[in-house]
């Protein structure tokens, strides 16, 4: 099975999500500066889920091009990490509403820690699929930094409990860690 | 008539339906784990629907797959198993909104058997317009889990009155069957 | 230039205008059969411009198939169509909540008319590219049916405060002449 | 790197903001044309709105239909882009809720501001990507109407306090100044 409509239903799902959260930034009834204050917590958290999934079409972007071929349980991984990722709009907006409480940075981790299981699981399915000496399961490697990032979650959300700052700065700390999109597949690719 | 299209608008539309049903999981006022309580039919309904929208999307990337060429009524029957996919996010809500209750879940089962209908009708169609030689329809068949899953719907709909648990659970055993995409298509492709 | 991203991009804006229509369809707050009533005139307001979204996008695809390149008016002229496709989910909400009265069904007669005018602009600047011996020209033809639809809608406007029932069967008038999509550009694709 | 998910996911991203945007125009309560006129600023703020999406999309196609590959900061440049973009909606909002007060049309320039200094970052980048000698370095040459709307704006911004109604014809300035697509990618296209 080819790639293509895989590609192209998750930019789509991707657009979606990374649009809808805006709507959650409703127009204040005020018009004067005091009255955008109100929505600062609430922007913080648009702006660092936007970064997740720009960073997740990112990395979709860069690991899908490597791929040549796709199958139908690799569909269905795919539908598992869009199914987590659709979940950020509702976490981003309890989030900005609450100016980071305990329990909606941790239900923010939690949904963050699934997406990063999701798409490791969707990278072990297609490196399987394309057999160990791929230029796909070679630019992933042992996956490093995917594993760390699970890590880093799953530490996170008992600690937004203690301190919902030092969780949501872990949070922050993974996406600066991938910001620099997956050069293994811009450089494996350019090998092969 | 080519397919891309079809597929595009089909895709655009499902990526669409699947994602603004998280719009109705409405970010809670209290900040706290009892405030999430009352969204869990909200949530439960939702993964139902995101289940069979990714079936529906699976399935139509599988038969499209096998399509050389569409035409006008193609067109239209797709539009229309697209019609009924689009109430699915109302169903889910008013679902979502009252516990499974007996009307929305008879309700929630009549878009689903409509749906189930209208993918029959374009499958039909396919398969006519490509010949009955063709890989597509070969793949295709008599269509049994199709015309199961219509049958299961139909049963469905009128036990929501007796019990709406038993109703919901013949839903996802549908959801269940249809988990594996159609191999049959992946088999006819390889073959041809 | 290529006419690939006009197409995606018009699909996308189409895919979008026909699904969130659905949003204004709230689930109601009663879980019986009474509750869906009020929704009624929602649900036929929807189901029409569900229709007439799908005759555009229909005819947009077989006018598009048959051109070759677009310029940079075509461009502006495909999106002045999709500024007043863009409202008619405001037109649909403000019928469906009014069940069918005058203005309400004026407003939609309105928006209908400058998206067929809208259409005919580009139909015809798209001929002019192609040059009048093209097989698209030769497909459009005078485009009788087109200036057709703009004659009825421009009288079902004023018969609206005169009979918005009547108003509303001219509109659907229209939509049954087109529910057949242009059989002009398949022949004429075809013998090309 | 291939552009072509670049340029999907944008099309996405651009619909969507598009066509979201008449959410924000809520069916009124009346049923008569008196009903309608507090939308009016609603309504000229989401036209002037579509014109600077549009605009955006129209030139993001000129641009990349010049451009052949893209690496990891194009990407990030692009989707910084589409960040400022996303924000438009509320400031649509804002803005027609308010008739033009000067704050709301201050921030609505500040966004325009920062998305006009994202497409500047993007086309720097292409251009280096592609070297000083390629059709796309040589079509956007020093860029001056690019600087002039960054100029333009940079103006608008405080004169919003003097009068909004200056700062938003000003905004129209920069509107009108860019409907027509950017003719240079069309000549070196095709002179290329």
């Amino acid at each position: 099975m080819t790639k293509q409509r895989l590609e192209a239903f998750s930019d789509g799902v991707l657009a979606i999500i990374i649009t809808i959260m805006v709507l959650d930034l409703k127009a204040p009834l005020g018009a004067d500066l005091a009255a955008l204050r109100p929505l600062a917590p609430g922007f913080v958290s648009y702006a660092l889920s936007f970064v997740f999934i720009g960073i997740y079409w990112n990395n979709h972007h860069h690991m899908l091009q490597a791929a040549e071929r796709v199958n139908g349980p690799i569909l269905w991984a795919n539908l598992h990490l869009l199914f987590w990722l659709s979940l950020i709009p509702f976490g981003t907006a309890w989030m900005g509403h609450h100016e980071f409480s305990a329990w909606p940075v941790a239900l923010y981790g939690v949904m963050l820690l699934f997406a990063g299981i999701a798409y490791y699981i969707l990278a072990r399915l297609l490196a399987a699929h394309h057999g160990k000496d791929s230029t796909l399961a070679q630019a992933l490697g042992d996956d490093r930094k995917g594993k760390l990032s699970i890590a880093i979650y799953a530490a996170a959300i008992p600690l937004a409990f203690v301190s919902s700052a030092l969780a949501y700065a872990l949070y922050a700390l993974v996406a600066v860690m991938w910001l620099y999109p997956d050069r293994r597949f811009e450089k494996a690719l350019s090998k092969a």
